[in-house]
């Protein structure tokens, strides 16, 4: 049941239409595994420098998850800055200081390798494999990627993803994965990559699923304000996988494909809690009866 | 039961990527009208010049349509010629020649004055609120408008949307009436204008309820090709109040909110058929079991 997620554990700056913060907790695995962890437990891979608060470090072993593949590395923790405009919809990079990121060379504990779960949060997609080369047979394997990989390491990402049983990805990326201009055919040429399930993000229109037998599609949960959607995507991932870690689904078994869309239900309302604040803040106070709760909402209006 | 329509019943031009068709049934009355026949008895309040084709009232007729309130003044149909953009989404009008309807003066037919629902396509506000005046007492009475009146009759609209029951509009118009930049924001403002419930339509991204006791959000019919889109805003109004009016809905009684629900899904996919084809040309064929089977695919990939 637990989950393995790998990915980057870095400080953020962020400047938003709402106010700015200098220095965060943030990274994809960071938000993948507090978001998951509601609904299963995490062992995560990544690597921090010296820097690395223990204040941080407290706010995921709070949170039951297992930092045993957190490599403490000589230097400092990948540091992200970025601005986001008043729509909330795009973002620009203001800075990127990879620091021990650069040579992070993934390395799972041995109690790690025996889990059913792994998610591959967006890192080089050289390393996405070499990971998951090092599990034994996991159930279920899932992961993101970026914009960046499409671009420079096209190959070596098509061979990783011909690996996975899910991909999740934003619209953006569907497009520049599938060189397609419409959804559905960007998802029908992405399905023939290798992933049975594909899951398209788009951030406040909602994220669909679509497999060759099956399709469904979630609205945004509308929230009174975009707070910061800094890691709201990661969050999506997080809940959706957790989600499945929790209830031992088995892709290889003739699964009830709406545990899929509760799975997307769930990503969609951990995404919506991650905006509420700055960063991480929201998962220091966020329970399992708020998210049921918000679950519940969720069927109200969109269900007839 | 029956759904009085005003609008315009026009003759249109169109090019699209996938063709174009220089002269076709058009107009927002006919669109309406023809959505709507699939689930209530329809009569038509509307003007045509000496051109209107028989075969095109033999349409109207053939699907039941009372067409005593259509009205044959000397002069050409309104005509409206259109070019839509690659991603479908945006048009621009190339021409638009007003003949018959630049005088129109609705006057409604007695037998249709006692009836329960009534439908204001988008004229001048001051005509809705004309033949709103010669209606004993509607149930229910909605309408839609467009960005010319909101700029350019402004007071006149707001006390004309000040009777009705519901608003049915686009994103844009929303933001435009409100000066608000989000929806839930827009939506608030106004509701707070009158009318009671507010559908806002969002073409490929769906369409959402909004009232101060009740939120709904459906996504847009994945349609594999998204052939001419001309018409698909008022089809979706026809379905919506065809089927509230052949349930004979009551806004004032203690109604079930999932009605209104299943009114925008209908009306949903009365929109994703009339996109299938050029013009009405869906409707010649469409039968009330495809519109059931679209509904129930429709619960299919939107619950969970």
């Amino acid at each position: 049941m637990s989950l393995v997620v790998v990915g980057s554990v870095a400080y953020d700056g962020v400047v938003t239409p709402h106010g700015s913060v200098e220095r965060m907790l943030g990274g994809a695995c960071t938000y993948i595994s507090l978001a998951a962890s509601y609904f299963t437990p995490v062992r995560i891979v990544g690597v921090v420098g010296h820097d690395f608060a223990e204040e941080d470090h407290q706010l995921l072993t709070g949170r039951g998850i297992d930092t045993a593949g957190l490599e403490r590395a000589d230097g400092l923790t990948f540091f992200w800055q970025g601005e986001y405009f008043e729509n909330m919809n795009q973002r620009r990079t203001l800075r990127t200081d990879l620091n021990v990121f650069e040579t992070f060379d993934p390395k799972l504990p041995a109690h790690y390798q025996d889990e059913d779960y792994l998610l591959l949060g967006n890192i080089q997609p050289a390393l996405q494999r070499q990971v998951r080369a090092q599990m034994k047979s996991p159930k279920l394997t899932g992961g993101d990627t970026m914009n960046l990989w499409i671009d420079i390491a096209r190959e070596e990402l098509l061979k990783t993803i011909a690996e996975w049983d899910v991909l999740v990805i934003n619209d953006e990326e569907a497009h520049m994965l599938s060189g397609e201009k419409s959804l559905r055919k960007s998802a029908e040429k992405i399905l023939a990559m290798g992933p049975k399930t594909l899951i398209i993000k788009r951030g406040g229109d909602g994220a669909a699923i679509y497999r060759s037998d099956h399709y469904f599609v979630a609205p945004a949960f509308p929230l009174d304000s975009l707070f910061d959607p800094t890691g709201a995507g990661d969050c999506f991932a997080g809940g959706f996988f957790g989600y499945l870690a929790g209830i031992g689904f088995n892709p290889a078994s003739d699964f009830d494909k709406k545990e899929l869309n509760r799975a997307v239900v769930f990503g969609s309302v951990m995404g919506s809690y991650c905006c509420e604040r700055f960063g991480v803040d929201r998962f220091r106070t966020l329970t399992r009866e708020e998210i049921d709760a918000r679950y519940n909402q969720f069927k109200e209006f969109t269900h007839f």
